[in-house]
């Protein structure tokens, strides 16, 4: 399906407030544009809960089959926040009171004497991770290997993004060209097959949905080919039309 | 961190919309609210593309490790469609026409000639699996096993949902009771922590956000028991108020 040499993400998005329901996930869709930006195809997500053998399997998982490897969530203070522990175990390495982080939280509080135990748990960071700045509220996210840690709460996961996003190295951008269609997918199916077997080098999506009771159709095309991308548009448009 | 005898499930979101951020998943927060009302946790979401290797590896893996299984999106009529034919794969069953599904199909539009090549592929179902009736736009999603395999469309995702959970045998009812502070996390982490060990039964989740620039804490305690459950909660208030 992957059709150009774009690099690749996963994220990883912990905790329980996703998975009850409770809590309706908008990372996913910030962080898959940030990164299409930049020529990053996000691959796959995994939501999982605050266990400490999960996070560490699919963190395994994921950053051996990914460029670049993204989780949120998991990185307060309290004691359903294991995911500094638990990246330090899926690689292998302590996890130790950061100086710098430490700092950053120091500089944070403005008062030393208010770092409480729950708080200085922000600073233990795994050996050898560089940090990544929170301006919000102070505790760093981490980056070690390709896994880049950061807070799930959506302002701070954003501000660390942009700290982020500057260090990537992107893929070949893939440009896209969209066409909305009034009538059911089922009776263009056959134009979009024949579309495909045509410009190998396009991705083509079809979105159904309902609007306002009447079947509707978004048609994506994606390709890293500008020119190839502009053709095969021109050719699904005249082929809609000629029907 | 699972305390009781609940029912567990596993969500795939199959299709490239989520992942291109395009589209907001809302899927994922109904299901999980729907199966919590029966009892069944949702313990893992993951979101794949449309690849049959992908889909048919992460249908087995959590086919084996949950006890509820639902999968939404892939089973229209276009050619990134995939998955009925890699769940017949996943369950090594041939994927046949189903003379009930295509009757359905032909219930729905009332004239067999309109169906064409492509909707006609939304009759061929995984042998021996169940059909779920579509009341929206006719084609239906199917059981095979402990896998529900259902549209991607939110309106008919719903739809199928609504067939599905009648039949579906739930677990212990989780209670909740939920306390919103205003006071950052990481001043109230020793009180949670000490809860979690006095009330091992009780689950004690911990939500940090921001609401007009302020911290903001969402408390939520779950449990089966209901009694310790409202015990757990009172020693929370009258900890929180003490200090």
């Amino acid at each position: 399906m992957e059709k150009s040499n774009t690099k690749t993400a996963g994220l990883i998005i912990i905790g329980d407030e996703i998975l009850s329901g409770r809590t309706q996930d908008t990372n996913t869709a910030y962080i898959a544009q940030r990164l299409e930006e930049i020529g990053v195809k996000l691959m796959e997500v995994r939501v999982i809960p605050d266990v400490i053998e999960t996070i560490i399997g699919t963190v395994r998982f994921f950053r051996d089959n990914f460029d670049y490897v993204f989780t949120t969530g998991g990185i307060g203070p309290t004691h359903d926040d294991k995911t500094a522990d638990a990246v330090a175990k899926a690689f292998d390495v302590p996890l130790l009171k950061n100086p710098q982080a430490y700092q950053m939280l120091a500089d944070h509080y403005q008062d030393e004497s208010k770092i409480n135990d729950a708080r200085m748990k922000m600073a233990y960071i795994p050996e050898g991770a560089g940090l990544i700045d929170n301006p919000v509220s102070g505790a760093p996210g981490f980056i070690i290997g390709n896994v880049h840690v950061m807070a799930g709460v959506p302002k701070i996961m954003q501000a660390m993004m942009g700290n982020i996003l500057p260090n990537l190295e992107g893929g070949a951008v893939i440009h896209f060209r969209q066409l909305v269609v009034d009538r059911p997918e089922s009776s263009m199916a056959h134009i979009l097959e024949q579309l495909d077997k045509e410009f190998a080098s396009v991705d083509i999506g079809s979105y159904p949905r309902y609007r306002e009771g009447s079947p509707e159709v978004t048609l994506i095309l994606r390709s890293a080919d500008a020119e190839l991308l502009d053709k095969a548009y021109r050719s699904l448009h005249d082929k809609l039309e000629s029907e």
